[in-house]
């Protein structure tokens, strides 16, 4: 798909990866953990894995020879996706709200982490109403922006 | 499962949902243009829609009665995901970057939208390395954070 979105969607999009990334992100980085962590199958998780290896995402890093012991790790990319799940986390703290209140608090410096999308040019804050959208230099007529790179265009 | 991101990602965490918010928000928001933009089967559209408006994030609005005919808009829970997807959207501009660019860019009133996910409380930037996961009061030993609620207790 021609979308930055889709593609990333594609990366990350699958429901368990992002609990996965989460979890490396919190130290829960061996195999065995995060399949005890989120109850998911070994064979789904090898899978889980190998894809975010592959697409650059989490490195594997061996930390024992004798045994063989691997752990996960973030690279730079799979950082930078970090704010943005504690964002979508908070936003299920709001809207989705586990029974009993937020299972994890983040933390900002000495104070409880509020996290909000602001913009990196003037530092206000980002929301639907003051966003708008405009052609990019690679919009196309192509599924995933197949009447938007049109509409953009003509607006 | 017990845990905010995981909430999210039952309500949003399908492949194409992003997307449909994304395009209802860009004012894609009748059926047909919805199931054209994106290449959608109608039967696949319609179950995502429906699980939207179930969950409060999309509401159908009619806009014309003879012949009766629909839109879709964002509740408020949606509106507050814009700004997070737009952040998705711009880490894939970066890191899964389509040929020829950017297809979308978004502005941000008079300059380029720069999303990064700030501290409301602070104002900071949000980044994996400053940022500390702290038990909330819903933790608990369950799928999802099955080892994570018992090891930030500890630390």
């Amino acid at each position: 798909m021609h979308c930055s979105l889709a593609r990333t969607l594609e990366v990350v999009g699958d429901w368990w990866t992002p609990l996965i990334l989460r979890d490396i992100y919190l130290g829960v980085d061996r195999f065995a953990d995060l399949a005890q962590d989120l109850g998911l199958s070994r064979n789904l998780l090898t899978e889980r894995l190998g894809g975010l290896v592959n697409d650059g995402i989490v490195r594997r890093e061996r930390y024992q020879e004798r045994p063989p012991r691997d752990r996960y790790a973030l690279t730079e990319a799979g950082q930078e996706l970090i704010p943005i799940l504690v964002a979508l986390t908070a936003w299920g703290d709001r809207w989705q709200t586990p029974e009993g209140g937020p299972p994890i608090r983040f933390q900002h410096g000495d104070h409880n982490a509020a996290p909000i999308v602001a913009c990196g040019v003037c530092g206000n804050h980002i929301t639907s109403e003051n966003l708008t959208a405009r052609p990019g230099p690679g919009g196309q007529r192509a599924p995933g922006t197949m009447l938007i790179a049109e509409r953009l265009a003509t607006a």
